[in-house]
């Protein structure tokens, strides 16, 4: 089992990495990681969350980040698969934006190594916003005087409203999107009274089970102390055989034998994080599991061969929802008008 | 003229009621008419913004009140028409909702009286939000333990959770999305500076051309001295036959007609508010004119048979954006959750 989990830890990048598996249970931090090419400032915070809001990067106006990705909940949108621009439904359960800062690889395949190089994704997805390339953006945000100012205002430079640009300033808002204070969390702090037995029951459970092989460090998705764009993957299923694979389609999609059409590839997915994960159904990269209970019953059959009875099912349940933290208040954006016309064509 | 103005006010009620047109003009009240069947309370506005951010509203979860009338914007979705579930269009552009309160009947054809009876529109609507009927409506809230307790504390009584109270705490929320301080308003105060003289002279040209025999009013939709449920209708063209009525496909929706099926309704529509209109391009009923300097023309021309030159146009269009107020700040709402399971079907 060791050698095996060993051996799903796929380095993207090019450095060679040991991962410390056995760490004890970490609180989330208050900050993620911030790279040093996009640090944080409140300008560019600001500019990223009113993108993150805007339709306007969508090709009719219809969709925004925070369609899929909906930060009002559960940094979802709580659907199996997402729809996208003309009610196109896209291939796979949209991960939760929250704590998404704290992983080391995006989207379900690992295949962006950071929050910039997923947020330029989806814009350009012709089943997801549908903008036909990155000019087109960068068209259309040019004609929205607020814009402009602001990417002045926050890049500086004779260019300051480039793709990558508007990238940064979508992930910096992001890094501000970490929900604190689980029970979870505040339990380990020494608060009284945070969880309940039941819940410390399903806590001694992930780890005596194995769960806590893949799901682990602060976000439960892996180390740490991993570097940002090495991905922390697991196949899935580990077990293949049960009547799960055909119930749940387990197999159908390969993963990211999809990005690197390499055969160790196949069925191997990112390891998502346990935060939160309570708000988050339906399950799996699919969508195809409709509760926690029945996630947790089919990931210890598949992953580690495991038939749990219902107690252990429900104390593992209750132990993941004392993973459930704050979300942050929130202002709502202004999003910057083109006042006495619009940007997304008119039909005549 | 005047007589063809006054036939054009049409009441929904069986009240019969004479307006006083000539009014001055009058600065945006802070609150709108409060019925004495839905008061206000921070409780009822609050559960009121959750549903209409709510996409759990819409048959598959994608559509919220607010994906069309976005209110980090102009209150609507800036497009032609409005795009609902699976990619559906509908037949004509979304009003905004900042003021809509002050208005004294809903939609482009002021077939609801209300903001209750309109809130019940669009959720049924199979091109919006597509929910099949009012109960599918109530039995998936039912399973959102955060409304059934605030249904019940807003509401109380043995059945709090109704459609109607869903209208209600819909309805008292957009009472809360009004838009004061706009530089007319604080020009109407005696604060000096806010008009331009151009916005000075387009104020002069709209009462002299003879828009503000329509456009009157606090709201500039009609008088506010008119019963809620009393719309105020005006046929668009009023002069029918310019190049415009084919370019722009003006008598091709019949408006008000469509509701009663009476022939005097034929392309009549609910005067819409000039507040906040440099925001909300594109414009008519059909969205079909870009903007908003040659929707001064268009209706100069149909309305009262003028031709416009390019310095009132411009002069009129500075007055129409000193009518852009400010948007409240507001908190973001937190959804309330159905944890370890969802209430959109799963897709297998």
């Amino acid at each position: 089992m060791n050698a095996m989990k060993r051996a799903a830890i796929i380095a993207i990048g090019a450095m060679a990495w040991l991962p410390a598996l056995a760490s004890a249970m970490e609180a989330l931090p208050a900050l993620p990681p911030i790279p040093s090419d996009n640090p944080m400032s409140a300008a560019k915070v600001e500019l990223g969350k009113q993108l993150f809001f805007d339709p306007r990067l969508s090709i009719d106006g219809t969709v925004s980040c925070n369609s899929c990705h909906n930060v009002m909940a559960s940094g979802t949108d709580n659907r199996s698969v997402s729809i996208g621009v003309s009610g196109l439904k896209g291939g796979r359960s949209a991960p939760t934006v929250w704590n998404a800062a704290f992983l080391t690889a995006q989207f379900w395949d690992g295949r962006a190594a950071t929050l910039e190089d997923q947020a330029k994704g989806p814009i350009l997805n012709p089943i997801e916003m549908g903008m036909p390339n990155a000019q087109a953006v960068l068209d259309r945000l040019n004609r929205i005087p607020g814009y402009r100012d602001q990417f002045l205002a926050v890049f500086g430079g004779n260019t300051p409203l480039t793709y990558d640009n508007v990238a940064k300033a979508i992930a910096a808002y992001e890094r501000t999107l970490v929900t604190p204070n689980s029970p979870f969390d505040r339990y380990l702090r020494g608060e009284e009274g945070g969880l309940s037995e039941k819940a410390k029951l399903g806590m001694q459970l992930v780890q005596d089970v194995g769960c806590t092989g893949c799901h682990n460090g602060p976000n439960f998705a892996g180390p740490a102390s991993m570097p940002m764009g090495m991905s922390f993957f697991q196949k899935f299923p580990v077990f293949p055989g049960s009547t799960y694979d055909s119930q749940y389609r387990l197999t159908q999609d390969l993963g990211r034998y999809e990005v690197t059409k390499q055969d160790e590839d196949k069925n191997m997915w990112r390891v998502p994080t346990w935060r939160n994960v309570a708000l988050t159904a339906p399950y799996f990269h699919n969508g195809s599991v409709a509760t926690l209970d029945e996630a947790v019953r089919v990931m210890a059959k598949t992953q580690v061969n495991i038939d749990l009875n219902g107690g252990q099912v429900d104390a593992i349940v209750a132990f993941l929802n004392s993973l459930t933290g704050e979300l942050p208040l929130q202002m709502f954006p202004q999003l910057p008008a083109t006042p006495n016309g619009v940007v997304i064509p008119v039909e005549r």
